[in-house]
């Protein structure tokens, strides 16, 4: 059997993924975004693709684009996390079999002991599919809604990721997987033997342990990770079963693969058990022509007043008072620098080496439309081609599947080119795994 | 229409509710208590029998019989919580309609902004059917799973509360009810004069808002609240929607009952705002004799090992070294006082007017039997009389049904139990709400 291929379905609990506009198109499911069928549609559509799983993105406040002006952004429809995520996947997981189910958690502001129970919960209810996108957050909205000033810098909430993790592996293996026996006649319920203290102690986490939650079907869910910096690859080389990144460029995508990989090799760890995933935006049609169309069409939906909020966030300063027609270049970042180094500097390359730079109100529209990843508009036959390239020319090991428009955008990918992809081969027929990091090996 | 008594099911998500043996039982679905399809079951059987709600009831620890050594609860099967709630409950949404959802949720441990979160979610995938037990936490030891030495003291815990309830409070409505537009045409998602930041500084409790989850169907979910404490009936007074409460007696029941409801009003609120709910266990058989038998079967399942993890984490101190004759009042409780005042007191309680001082090893056995609640066991009839007799002397609203069984316990209840009380014009006979709180407000 050749490489198989791997593919991720990106999910928003919002009125939009990247696409700010789609949410306006008359077959968005942007009305149904608090319903939990929204989010059971959603998930058969990507396992009925054979996907290896969704991930739900999470942040836990409204973008600015002035200071307590919270409103644009909901105003507008931008990017708007509505819902606890993992209380999404629980109900998912009743909806689907096969499926991966993962949430974005940030270690900032959650306490090791609740992310590890809270996971292991979702890996026993769904048999084994859970995963975690881990996040240290980047917003320090996101702190303000917390209680803190503040986010801690970089480095230290890295230090804090690497600490959270390293406690919550070890509570996850608190019970041994052999530890619940349900014994009725000798009235022994586990093994008291198998179950332990972990005593961890760093210097930002601490927990007694051991766990409410015995051994769970993965033992440990699946570790996602999309850190940009060097301190971010770091983090993923040690720890990620799956790291996506944002890439505009086939070379880019290949050096960020090849070091990558090398990276976790230096780890110790085969560099199979890392797989990495670049994010690109599907919008596949019957003929080119129609899928440029229904491109063109969501392009029209979208506004630059959609787009500054997010640049706002980014660029961690009020853009309230800058006028549109500057120059990008000319408008600073706030005095503490971006939020976010790897989604600034896709920013910033992204017009570095093309054309004249960009107004503000230009880049703004382009923020609502077409920036966050790459976009790959055509007939089946031309995605899975492109896929394909990407694919065997080892910049990937599959892909994360954004979609301007949901649901129609997954039933589309789904029906045009997942057949497309098997039909070569690259992508498999049915699910080999029991469990989403099963499946996510399977194969490479 | 006659006064209708409401009724909410008891959940663990662990080996037993109150009867720490039963799940020995050949027929106890102990083996499942990890598999979300358990809890499906339980939320149709307590569907099916019109209960207004059920709750799971949540500790983050394993009780302490030694320092230690947390296997003992583990190994004899006690209480244990073992699932996040939260999820549990988003999963039982799905397998019903009308039914009303509530997690035990500490103040203590986590922040306003995820608890306001979380359930804004919670009533959202469930149509307005979510509810919050809301608790401070009792025990050091699960302050020390999330990196605490110990807990506040318990004024600082329920000063802690009250700005929590009031910092959800606040983000509960930082989204008025119609800011949601959806205007596809206009390109307006949300009305943003309608959004607001809610900037709460407390004591304890900062959150500068607003939430990003638009304002629910209920606008709150149902605020429950057991505190037995005098700060816990000040604090219930205030803002529960429910209160239940462990009372061994009618007399005590309806002094506790006029006492509360006076605080209510004394808080500026009408009486009906604030139903009240003992907890009741009930073994129900076809006759008296069986109920017995099936009782005393039950009860042949439990040890004194059972009951002592619970005595030792009610008591605050290490039981290993006490022999199990020595009578329970010469037994100190620990040098931080007991964990759960109202826990403690009904222990107590319950031996002060009756026979002979218990042994410790005797009184742990009652710990893990029928020490919890008053027992009810009896053939439908004599059940339903005493409920009714209760309910009737202004005792309480309704109660909080335990089963040592589940989930044969529940579905006698529902199938023997409820008919009686339809026939006496005391019990819904179809549900008559829309939100789990219009359920807990009819018929009242």
């Amino acid at each position: 059997m050749s490489r198989q291929m791997h593919l991720v379905g990106h999910v928003c609990t919002g009125p939009t993924n990247h696409h700010f506009g789609s949410w306006r198109h008359p077959e968005s499911d942007a009305h149904q975004v608090l319903d939990a069928s929204r989010y059971e549609n959603i998930a058969r559509l990507y396992e009925k693709g054979l996907f290896d799983g969704l991930f739900i993105v999470d942040t836990q406040f409204l973008t600015d684009l002035r200071k307590d002006h919270p409103s644009e952004v909901a105003q507008w429809g931008g990017q708007i996390q509505m819902l606890d995520p993992m209380l999404v996947l629980a109900v998912a997981a009743r909806a689907t079999k096969h499926l991966g189910l993962a949430a974005t958690i940030s270690t900032t502001l959650n306490h090791a002991y609740r992310i590890a129970r809270s996971l292991a919960t979702l890996d026993h209810l769904s048999n084994g599919r859970a995963g975690w996108n881990i996040v240290t957050s980047a917003f320090d909205q996101e702190a303000q809604n917390y209680g803190h000033d503040s986010l801690p810098d970089r480095n230290e909430r890295y230090d804090r990721a690497d600490e959270t993790v390293e406690a919550c592996m070890r509570l996850w293996d608190s019970w041994a997987p052999d530890a619940l026996r349900v014994d009725r006649a000798a009235g022994v319920f586990a093994d008291p033997e198998r179950i332990k203290y972990i005593e961890y102690e760093g210097t930002y986490v601490r927990t007694r342990g051991c766990l409410t939650t015995p051994h769970s079907p993965q033992g440990r869910p699946v570790l996602m990770q999309a850190g940009g910096s060097e301190r971010g690859l770091a983090f993923a080389s040690r720890w990620a079963d799956c790291v996506f990144t944002l890439q505009q460029e086939q070379l880019r995508m290949q050096s960020f693969y090849q070091r990558l990989k090398d990276q976790v090799i230096s780890n110790g760890r085969s560099a199979d058990e890392c797989v990495i995933f670049p994010a690109v935006e599907v919008i596949v049609g019957e003929s080119e022509g129609e899928a440029q169309e229904y491109a063109d069409y969501l392009d029209s939906l979208a506004t630059p007043q959609m787009g500054l909020t997010i640049l706002a966030a980014i660029m961690n300063r009020d853009l309230s008072d800058v006028p549109l027609d500057i120059p990008l270049d000319q408008v600073d970042v706030g005095p503490r620098g971006p939020s976010g180094v790897g989604a600034y500097e896709n920013l910033v390359g992204k017009f570095a080496k093309s054309g004249p730079m960009p107004t503000l109100g230009e880049a703004a529209l382009l923020g609502a439309t077409t920036w966050w990843s790459p976009r790959l508009v055509g007939s089946a036959k031309q995605v899975a081609d492109h896929l394909q390239e990407l694919f065997e020319s080892r910049c990937c090991d599959g892909f994360i599947i954004t979609q301007a428009l949901s649901p129609g955008g997954i039933a589309r990918f789904v029906e045009l080119v997942v057949p497309q992809l098997q039909a070569r081969g690259i992508y498999r027929e049915r699910y080999s795994g029991k469990t989403f990091r099963e499946n996510l090996r399977s194969g490479n």
